[in-house]
């Protein structure tokens, strides 16, 4: 067990070791980085982080991170706001928003189901989702979620709680990355882009 | 550019990038997963770090950090105070300690002779280990600082300002392998070292 020269450095290395990825040894070095920075740099990142958490709220209609009551994405009337495109968390919605290819809205499921890790239908925004499909004004449904069995699981929960509903529900397509080649991609992959093979659209496909 | 859906997470993942080694996708994945804790945790590490830069103090005899004025080892009776071991910072004075085999009291350099970054001896606590065996009652000074060019430089520099002084000066035993840092070296080499110190012979000591 390692001892620390001051109960005040044992606690802050207590407090960084609980991020996740930093073990004990380089929530040290952080720590004796921070002491060699100014005090008001240390507190700026100290009060960064508890405001953040104190102050940051969810967009009521997407589940998105946000500033306000309405994110960005909902608020704008530039988007639209027939077409919502279904995401695990908010790094998916970031991933998506820095391609500038969509201009629908989003809703973050804030989670994937899960029954390994106890994550259910209820743990999720799902509820919110169908409430916003009963509203109306919905065409189209785009399942944006990760390729794995619990993926796989959510996307079938969610269409069938679709199903009742007059909207066209898709997914994101699957396929060889741009600029992969064939030999490497594994063979699901490569399956999968020749089952969803596309028409061909000279010139136009990438722009 | 990423653009992120809220001001108060940008500004909180730029605060966490600054850490060392810490990038931006990973500050984002550390702040989002701050935002699943509860906001009580997330206040317990920003105010423990903040308090630790503010209120945390420098011992004034070894300058090891410290909770108050003098540091536990140097307000320590069960020390021996007559022998003084030499360290670049204080990851070195938790390494020692952790061996259990030294029973003196330390001196922090607070780094090391560095032309190549711009550091001499006047950034260093050495004015203060020289007025320590100054005041008398000094027996013997352990050096144990890198082996390197810097530390061997500094090593030469001590060696040249203690000369004028009746102590004995040695330096940790080269067990410990050499280029590898303190810090990571296993207890039983570090704690031999200590035990089977050598006398300081300047320019003989790197064959």
């Amino acid at each position: 067990m390692q001892s620390y020269p001051s109960k005040l450095l044992e606690h802050a290395v207590n407090e960084l070791a609980r991020l996740p990825g930093i073990g004990r040894k380089t929530a040290l070095r952080m720590a004796l980085h921070l002491l060699k920075r100014n005090p008001a740099e240390v507190e700026s990142l100290g009060t960064a982080i508890i405001k953040m958490r104190n102050d940051l709220i969810y967009c009521r209609e997407c589940r998105n991170i946000s500033d306000q009551d309405l994110c960005t994405i909902c608020e704008s009337p530039k988007r639209d706001h027939s077409l919502i495109c279904v995401v695990e968390d908010i790094r998916d919605v970031m991933a998506i928003e820095n391609t500038g290819q969509f201009s629908g809205v989003y809703h973050v499921l804030g989670g994937i189901i899960s029954p390994m890790e106890g994550i259910g239908p209820q743990d999720l925004h799902i509820e919110g989702l169908i409430q916003r499909v009963a509203s109306g004004n919905i065409g189209e449904i785009i399942l944006a979620l990760p390729t794995t069995i619990e993926g796989d699981t959510t996307n079938f929960y969610l269409f069938r709680k679709l199903a009742e509903f007059n909207l066209r529900l898709t997914t994101i397509a699957r396929g060889v990355s741009i600029g992969d080649e064939l030999e490497h991609t594994d063979e699901v992959t490569l399956g999968r882009s020749i089952l969803n093979r596309t028409p061909y659209e000279s010139g136009l496909a990438r722009k």
